[in-house]
Parts: C-alpha cells; sequence; structure tokens
C-alpha cells in the first residue's frame, strides 16, 4: 500500500497504450490503480499489475473498476467506448469519469476518420454523458499523444494546451488537480464549457494524425498564439 | 495601373469580410483585384472598387473575377461556394484556385457545425477539386481570422501556423509565394499533403470557433510545439 495521505484509488479502463501510460503514471504519483477491461485475465492488464503490484496496482473487469473509488479514466479505444462501459453495470453511478478516448473510425481508409454518429453534432464525451446522466463526464487529453498527457513537459517547457470540458464544476475542479499533478501548468488548462465542446475536440484528431503523418513522431502539440 | 514587375492580376470571389480584406491587402502588396459576386452590381464589391480604383481594383461578376487572369482567391462563404463556382462557366479551367473557405453548417444551431456532406470523409476543397477537376486547387488560410491571413506578424512575431495542400506542386507554389508577401514565414507553412487533407483544416474550424467564444477575440492562432 502507498503511504501518501493524498493518494486517490482510480480506475483505469483499458489497456492499451493510453491505459498503460496513465495508469504507470498515476501510479508513479503515489495513487492506487484498478485497471479494468473485458475479463479480469486480460493479459496487458495482469503484465501491468505484475509490474506494480507492490506500490498499488491491481485490475479486474470493467465493473470492478468503474467500482474502484471516486474515479475512474475512460482510456478504451473509441470504437468500443460504449460497449464497455455497458458492462459497468451501474459502477460509474455518481462517480467521475475522465474521458480520454475518441471516436476514430477506422472502416473508411488511414487516416481514421470520425465516426459519422459521434462527431460533427454530437461527440463520444456527449453520448457518454447522455448515456450516464448521473456520471461527471469531463473529456480532456484526447488531443495529443500519450506521453504528453502525462509528461508536457517533455517538450516546449509544457507550454502547449490542454483543453477540459464537461458539465459540472466539481468534476473539472477534481480533472485539473490530477491534470497538475501530470504537470499541466494552470494556464495552459483551457476549460471550454460543458461537455459538447468535445465535439471540438474530438475534431481536432483529424489535423493531429495528419501532421503525426508528414513528421512521424508524436510528440507536438499545440499551443495558442496571440 | 500599378506599376510593378511582379504586379499579378488576381480575382477575388466573394465580398464579405475575408474578400475584403485579401482583396485590400493584394493591392497593398501591388497586384490587381477584380472582386466577384453574383452581379456586377453589388454594392460591397463596388465600394471597394470606388475606396481602390487609381490602385487596380475592379470588379464584376464571378466569372470575370475567375476569368481575370491566371490565380483567383475563393472567398465565399462556405454554403454558398458550389452555387458560386457553377457561375464561373468554366473561366476556372487551368488556373489556380486558392480556397480560403469553409464547409460551415448554420442550420443547426451555433456555433455552426460542418455541411455534414462536405466534411469527415470530405471536404470543401476536395469537393471543388472533384467538380473542377482542371483548376489546381490549394486550400490554405482557412483556419483563422481574416486579420491574421494577410498579416500574420499581428501576433507573436508571426510563429503561428498556416496549413497548405493540394494535389499538384506548381499551385503550391505560387500560393506559398503569395502567402509569403502577407508576411507568412517559410517555416510556419506546413503542406500536409494532398487536397484530401483539406478534411483535417477545414476541421479546425469547431475548435476555433469555441476558442473564439471563450476569448472573444478572433487575434489568436495554433503555434506546433515539440
Amino acid at each position: 500500500m502507498v503511504e501518501n495521505k493524498y493518494s486517490l484509488k482510480i480506475g483505469v479502463l483499458g489497456t492499451g497504450i493510453v491505459a498503460q501510460t496513465i495508469g504507470a503514471a498515476l501510479i508513479e504519483l503515489g495513487h492506487e490503480v484498478k485497471m479494468g477491461s473485458r475479463t479480469s485475465k486480460n493479459e496487458k492488464a495482469l503484465a501491468f499489475v505484475e509490474k506494480y503490484k507492490d506500490r498499488g496496482a491491481s485490475n479486474g473487469t470493467f465493473e470492478e473498476a468503474a467500482a474502484f473509488h471516486e474515479i475512474t479514466f475512460n482510456c478504451v479505444k473509441g470504437e468500443h467506448v460504449l460497449e464497455a462501459l455497458s458492462l459497468t453495470n451501474g459502477a460509474l453511478y455518481d462517480k467521475l469519469l475522465i474521458d480520454v478516448s475518441n471516436p476514430l473510425d477506422f472502416s473508411k481508409g488511414m487516416p481514421p476518420s470520425l465516426i459519422p454518429a459521434l462527431s460533427n453534432t454530437n461527440s463520444l464525451g456527449e453520448e457518454i454523458q447522455r448515456l450516464y446522466p448521473d456520471t461527471l463526464v469531463v473529456k480532456t487529453l484526447n488531443t495529443m499523444w500519450s506521453g504528453l498527457m502525462v509528461n508536457p513537459n517533455l517538450i516546449g517547457d509544457g507550454n502547449h494546451v490542454n483543453y477540459i470540458c464537461g458539465n459540472r464544476y466539481e468534476g473539472k475542479f477534481i480533472t485539473r488537480d490530477l491534470l497538475k499533478q501530470f504537470g499541466w501548468k494552470d494556464e495552459n488548462l483551457i476549460d471550454l464549457g460543458d461537455i459538447t465542446n468535445a465535439r471540438a475536440t474530438e475534431a481536432i484528431l483529424p489535423i493531429w494524425l495528419r501532421l503525426y503523418g508528414v513528421r512521424k513522431n508524436g510528440a507536438f502539440n499545440f499551443q495558442i498564439v496571440g
């Protein structure tokens, strides 16, 4: 067990690179992390637990991770998010869900487009909020490479932006605190307003993906000038 | 008549703030500008000509502006672009069309979304190229406030980005030269590749519009860090 009076119990849904990166960063910060997946025998989740088992890491189903405590990161691949969340069986009720996912559509060629029903006049963030009205959904960190999510100081002295949006102040307040633990500066965390702003931040993916194609390296982000 | 060996004859389609801003900047640079609209009696076009009549400004129909010479800026409001171009009656054949427009959809509330048929897996830039296959369509300048398009040094010593995309090198070469005349630095002009990349640059509008809503001022743009 981690001895840290600020230690939080945080669920992380997903086992991919984003989930592994955020999970590891939370452990490094002294928090306890339960990684959730479809089954509790997921090999990538078990490898995560093996690596950090003496530092508060555990794993379980999506439901068990969502039920772990008050805060859950959604790091599931966009196209599987709604199904994964349906497997939490009410465990997200009244919880904070920090949604890092993007509704990428890989079915129409590369780079991926956005899932039509979850973009433009809708978004994955909004859809989650609509389906889970008693969950505090906060969208953030979805506009950059995972390495920067938890270590913004890797480039440009950390002076590049991360957007936050969500319907309720409490959720954004707690999210902002966690982001600052990752190294984000207050002035680079832009609160756009309610969760409908996820339409805009998820729509950054097309230009991000094309710049990644040009640069061949994900260690970049945007700053606002002016 | 302007005495300048580099003087070009440039058509500008549209009479709104973007057309007026680009038209005026081209005049200041010593080029001749013909502003095109539905009729040659458009009041905003006539006011432009009145202001710059001794410096190479004229006006006419969309067709006359497109036929003026080799280069045409498309500054028509997105939802009217395809109709406006249809009125050029072949005058865009083998010409360079620098497309500054965005497929904004004002029919579904504010801030506007993107016209579904012209976004995500399509774009206005691509649609124009598809409809006018013998025109060199180059998409650029569509991701910022008009004041910055022609005066990037207004903020941040001009260090913020402008994307360029288009299928043919010649078109992008000439466009890049004009952009540098406006004050853009070579290193901030990012060539993304072919015109399908307009999907990504047009998709920047949602975040731009929301940031504008937060900042209440259009004098900002994005820079890439990393």
